[in-house]
């Protein structure tokens, strides 16, 4: 059976990548085993980034030569610059399973852009144009997100008909979907929803991604939204992780369980198991030492004497 | 100018009725205070509940006597039987500022009504139906929550149909406001917003309140749901105050921060200030000795460099 929605689970790169202790490849592979074990099958394992600025992410190369062996399950690489598309193209070359998708990224302000990528709006969509050509060459499936879409930490203000510009460079330039981060967690539900909707009508044919953060509490509403709107893809993170690890309850990615509890119980199918994502929560919890941020990682499904309430 | 919506701060109350530690008389009062600085004009202020069964609530008469002299604020007092409802019409002959509403409560279900309150949903709705009449009678604001409305703790499912049936039964009983509450944190934002359009459709004329909680993270979600629908009045507490203290992160009700963000940027006015909440979630934090689960009290409003993003 088909299912209506598809989750991406970012909990390996973008769950992990802010944590400051850094959490063993083994950790690591065995997150990405328990995220298959729950259904997912598409995962962001790791990120190409320079290993002096992200840490966490230097064992990206080990972390893709100890995929497991899982088919019908797509693999992510997050990549920063046309340096990381080619560590993720040559990642392929290592022993058994390799990388099936090479993420991009294109941030929609000069401001955070020249902080995150050193390169202006402009300068990014001509990396992203040769990164994205160079992905798809080798084979890999080809997808960007535009970063900060929905608000910038430096800029504030994002226009909308700016971020459907770039959504439009990107189609041009081949990609093979698009996603809308919502970085710093700032966007509600009508900016979300008319964003998504206004994308999904500027780029037809191709399939728009959310990627939310829930740091505001907003991410499921804004989810929601973004469902309303026709998007059918979305990012999340097992247990809401992402969050900087020094604030407490400074939640990051939107929990894997909150979609799964909200597109559950609204009818839709995700392929995905709650139960078996709060039983991830909890024993990804004990290794990080501390509880996840996600809500419904401690509440669970709605279950009354052992029975899952329809 | 007329707020397009109105919150109800029910943290004095609902925020606090769990915490095992007794809440002195005097920090509770300064808490309404806060609430009244944050521009609150409907504050739930206390319980008129047995004090065995609720030792938080032991300073129900002593909180009202002490309350502030406050033009144009509304102060709440729950009722949960014809005795809570002679305590709160008694209290009034206190000194000072009284109460102006009695908030009755009327459980959806016999499984949750035997336990919550020893009566079944057709002793509720006669018990109302006499507690509704004497608190009009004395002058107070006459209003009732359905509770369970969204899903049972003890018989899961709630037939929609029942509420909104319950719910034309109090407006018959002469309820001048009817709330529906998603006590256990359950719904999901189609069930809300149709449940709550169709209560508003069956009882023209009686507003509709929502009581949302935010145990799985979808309550800010449910109030936009609500909201869509034609709610226009929402209970919340300051921090997301309500949840169990022994449960790290197990979210009481939606928090006062996360709502005034939501409705906020998105253009609707509730005559309450994000950033006064914000500053009262960090005071009150402080007393309580934890930080409060809202995240919007830990992440603030959108503001860059000193400005809020328009």
């Amino acid at each position: 059976m088909q299912n209506t929605l598809q989750i991406v689970e970012v909990s390996p790169r973008d769950g992990l990548q802010n944590e400051k202790g850094f959490v063993e490849t083994a950790d690591k592979l065995a997150l990405i085993d328990r995220l298959i074990g729950m259904g997912a099958t598409r995962i962001e394992v790791a990120s190409f980034v320079n290993p002096r600025r992200v840490p966490q992410m230097a064992d990206a190369e080990a972390v893709v030569a100890g995929l497991p062996d899982a088919p019908g399950v797509r693999f992510i690489g997050l990549c920063l610059n046309e340096r990381g598309v080619d560590r993720a193209i040559a990642s392929r070359d290592a022993p058994g399973r390799s990388l099936d998708e090479a993420g991009c990224v294109l941030v929609a302000t000069d401001g955070f852009g020249i902080i995150n990528q050193g390169q202006t709006v402009a300068e990014g969509i001509a990396a992203n144009t040769l990164m994205l050509a160079k992905a798809k060459a080798a084979g890999l499936f080809a997808q960007v997100t535009i970063s900060a879409a929905f608000g910038c930490p430096y800029e504030g203000h994002v226009d909308p008909a700016h971020v459907v510009e770039l959504a439009a460079r990107m189609a041009d330039a081949g990609a093979q979907e698009i996603a809308l981060a919502d970085t710093i967690g700032v966007g509600v539900p009508n900016q979300v929803g008319d964003l998504t909707g206004a994308v999904i009508e500027k780029i037809a044919g191709v399939p728009v991604r959310l990627h939310l953060h829930d740091t505001r509490g907003l991410a499921p509403a804004n989810a929601w939204a973004g469902y309303q709107a026709g998007c059918r893809t979305f990012d999340s993170a097992l247990g809401g992780l992402g969050g900087c690890p020094f604030a407490p309850g400074a939640a990051g990615n939107v929990g894997t369980e909150e979609l799964l509890y909200l597109f559950g119980r609204s009818g839709l199918s995700t392929g995905l198991d709650i139960d078996a994502a709060v039983a991830a929560n909890h024993w990804f919890a004990a290794i990080m030492g501390r509880p996840l941020p996600s809500r419904v990682g401690k509440a669970g499904d709605f279950i009354i004497n052992g029975e899952r309430v329809a």
